[in-house]
């Protein structure tokens, strides 16, 4: 029997996608060209030696003793040298009343420099310097909430060209912005509205769902749990949620345990990804609660991989939809 | 004095975009290689001659005798070969009641073959040919709307490969689909409540203001106008807009002379565009009213044109904000 193409919706948004499981692409269906190393190790910002092609740093971690800017770190912190926002971007209030709404370019964006090895990814970082980066984004975190004009933090890896990155050594960014964007407002909107039917949070109640099913269920540890999510928009699009209902990623603060987990965690879910696919291009998004408050019961904090196998064109631009050539029943199958 | 950005909020939608005017992108600061051209024309399902590389055609404009699927013709379409959705997915309704609902694949995916001529894009096609491809829009929007179970009418088109064009050949999509899309949904939304505060439209608001304004309007017709929006997404943004209210572009069925105008300027700014850069790849989206009544008032058709020069990477896909490094004022400058 042939099988038919089958439209999905997220739970938690409200995004639709197209499954079109009759193409069933497997990991080697994908041909993606390596893209050429540039700029070479020793040309790079973000290598030992190099610091002073950054911004002065503002966060490091590992430096026994030498001076801020000088080489000794594991991670590095330094404000992206084009920021899209920036703390001093002047400080008029949002216009309103018009059509035609805008407001100055208030917030940051830094770059997380995950390690000094120019080549290593997140499966192929140890342990300790996995949890160096987590920790280092926590502690950053910690600190831009302090300026009551941030609204959102957002960390997010863009890994290959395709996916955004313009420098190949391994780095993530933090965005924290003035307002709360639109599409979290909606993901908190579809998890309030769902909190008040029923009760109960969304995302524990998708986690339930999901642990009975087992069918998308890529890795479960003592903490976390990592999904094919059931409406993917990407193929082998992952979704890691933590277990025990929390809103805000900066909880984990408190939790050495659950930060050693996630830690282990990423590092081998990464390594799956690594080892299905010769070269994958991805993005990484961590979301989380909005810094104001009220959005505790009913929001979960959450991670989303999103490999960037499939191409963003016309139709998903004017929809919003998405078109997968991969079931995430599939993709959960190929990845455990 | 140093340019900050700016945070620019669509009037039209929710989306807000960082217009990074400090990078100030000209068309020469982007470069994108022009990829090779494959399959060659000899091989291509599109180009004359090669019609039974194609499922049977759905209808063919300018063809003086000949069976069907022979050459001959000046506009054909056809069923897409690897259908996103198609009418016989089966008919089992939307599963409701569920937190993980799915429906069947119902819909219609069509490609819509412009020219004989395998190199020819928007900005080549004559008159005459440009016509045809918007008559063969129009009769597959009359045909597929008798269909019930279908409620949005969605044409586009992929030009270039990190567009998501799989063939170079000169060609449009039209994809169908059994519900309002959710980025539709939202579009119609805002324009509702516009109504509702204002009593007026808001794309005949934004229109007035942008004719005042002038600086991001690009041209203008007897019947239409371009602009670059306000918070364009993405560098040298475009977007047509009738300039007498409607909400359906079928509309133009009963009017040839703004049928023609269109095709004219259609053919101009993609001229314009084609002259700016060596090689652009680009989205173009018609967005006319779903086939359900009720957004008469509100509602008024458009048309995006989303030049491809950035890329859409974790931020993007996280918040839902763009980050557009050329503001939309400059844009218009450099095309008009």
């Amino acid at each position: 029997m042939k099988e038919m193409s089958e439209l999905r919706a997220d739970p938690l948004s409200k995004t639709w996608t197209i499954i079109a499981s009759e193409r069933g692409k497997r990991p080697s269906d994908f041909k993606v060209a390596h893209e050429a190393r540039d700029p070479r190790p020793g040309q790079c910002p973000f290598c030992p030696g190099n610091e002073a092609m950054t911004p002065p740093e503002v966060l490091a971690l590992g430096r026994n003793g030498g001076g801020a800017d000088t080489p000794g770190w594991s991670v590095r912190v330094v404000p992206n040298k084009f920021p899209a926002l920036r703390p001093d971007s002047g400080d008029e209030p949002l216009t309103t009343g018009d059509i035609l709404k805008h407001m100055p370019g208030i917030g940051a964006h830094e770059v997380v420099i995950e390690s000094p090895d120019h080549e290593a990814g997140w499966g192929d970082h140890s342990q300790e310097q996995m949890e160096a980066i987590l920790k280092a984004v926590l502690l950053r975190m910690k600190e831009l909430r302090k300026d009551a004009r941030f609204k959102y933090f957002q960390f997010f890896k863009n890994a290959g060209r395709v996916a955004g990155a313009s420098l190949e050594h391994a780095h993530g960014q933090i965005l924290v912005t003035p307002n709360v964007p639109v599409a979290v407002a909606e993901k908190l909107s579809v998890a309030r509205d769902f909190h008040r039917e029923n009760g109960s949070c969304v995302y524990c109640s998708v986690i339930k769902i999901e642990q009975e099913a087992r069918e998308r269920v890529v890795f479960e540890s003592p903490y976390f749990i990592v999904l094919a999510p059931f409406a993917s928009r990407f193929p082998y699009e992952l979704l890691l949620l933590p277990l025990h209902h929390s809103h805000d990623f900066e909880s984990l603060e408190d939790n050495r345990e659950a930060q050693s987990d996630l830690a282990r965690v990423f590092r081998s879910v990464m390594k799956k990804l690594d080892d299905a696919f010769d070269y994958l291009p991805y993005n990484l998004v961590l979301n989380t609660a909005p810094w104001e408050v009220g959005h505790e019961e009913y929001y979960h904090w959450h991670v989303e991989i999103l490999p960037r196998l499939t191409i963003i064109a016309g139709f998903e631009l004017g929809t919003g939809f998405y078109i997968n050539p991969t079931a995430p029943e599939l993709a959960a199958r190929e990845l455990k």
